[in-house]
Formats: structure tokens, sequence, C-alpha cells
């Protein structure tokens, strides 16, 4: 039986950005926290959706052609095969729902700045 | 391309409890906003686990051994085959990310009362 997990703990764990950390996994897929600030590369995931839900601070989603702007409760999905970035001007928090062993760069395989590591828990 | 939905606003726009309202979707799985208070009647999902975030109230999770309380900003996975019930003294809302067309009474199939129809949007 899996234990409750307090959000706001779990980004209190840990400090670095573009790390997302897995809170919980269910039906082969994750739920993530992950703290960023700046831009992330210009990306796709092929064969996986993520939904975003902004939990602090101001997540700007960007797409080729319209920018999409997440408050704290604001939440969007992000289909397969679209190209995106994530960006924030000041430090921003939010969660992720996902499958399993998404890679955060997409497409773009392994970055050494921005891929993480995945499947790390808080 | 999907719209941004806020949370808040999305509870806002119905009143009734025990009927889950679809907020997104993706890979074949749905995220939902419910409003509950009281007791839900003891079930368990054969085939599916859930995911239950705590927005507003208290949410109860009864299991048949042990009792999870959730605050706001808390959050558990409630795994396949194990019976649970949902409950709470006062007004309550909570975020769930689970399968699409999962019956929200499980197995106990439909219940007037308590069974709510499947993808409903907000």
């Amino acid at each position: 039986m899996s234990e409750k997990v307090n959000i706001n703990n779990a980004f209190g764990q840990f400090q670095e950005n573009w790390r997302p950390k897995v809170v919980a996994h269910l039906n082969g897929q994750e739920v993530k926290v992950v703290k960023i600030q700046g831009e992330f590369p210009w990306h796709f995931h092929e064969d996986a959706d993520e939904f975003f839900l902004c939990w602090t601070g101001l997540l700007r989603v960007e797409f080729r052609d319209k920018i999409v702007e997440l408050k704290p409760g604001e939440c969007l999905v992000i289909p397969r095969g679209v190209e995106h970035r994530s960006c924030a001007e000041e430090p921003t928090e939010f969660v992720i729902f996902e499958p399993m062993n998404v890679l955060n760069t997409g497409n773009l395989g392994k970055i050494d700045t921005f891929t993480a590591p995945n499947g790390v828990s808080v």
C-alpha cells in the first residue's frame, strides 16, 4: 500500500531545476514534481501526452504558434508530437502526469544540461 | 490543441457530490475533479489504480485496515483491487487521475445514488 505524499513537502526536498522527481506511479503513468527557471530546449514527445499543473510561480508553455501561461491551479495537456518548451522567469514549480520513462528532452535525446534521469523519487 | 483549465474554476462550475467531471484526458487516462460530502460505498477497481489529490476540505480515504486523511495538497494512490471508500465530513474537493472509463462504483456496478456517468466534462 502506498503512503500519502504532501506535494509541498515533496517540492521542499530538492532544489535543482529541470529534474523531475516521481511522487507516485500508477497504471504505467507517473506523477512528478519539477522546479524550473529559465528556458528549456524546444522538443516533443513522439508517444506521450503530458499534463502540466502549475503549483507555484508562473509556467510559460511555449508552442511554435502560441504561448500559454499557467498560474498556480491552472493546467494544460501537451499532446504527443507537438513541439514545445517550458519557460519561467521566476522560480516555478509544477506537477506532471505522463507515462513512465518519458525522457524529459524528448526527441532531442540526451543533452548534458537538461536531460534528467528517469525514475528518481523525491 | 487543448486549452488550459483553471482547476478552481472547474470546481466552480458544478455543485453536485459524487459526480466526477473530466478536465483533461491523455494517454488513455483522465484527470477529473469531484466534490464529495458523506460516505461512498465500499468498492474496488479490478483493473485501475487511482490517484487522489485533495484540493479543498479534508478527504478521508478508508481502507479495511487503515484510514488515510488527505488535506489540501496531499495525495495518495489507491492500488487496483484494494477495497476502499471516500468519505468527508465537510464539503471536500479532490482531483482524480485514473484510466478512462473507470466506473466510480467499481465492482459494485451501477448504484442509482452513487454511480456517475463517465466522460462528462466540466
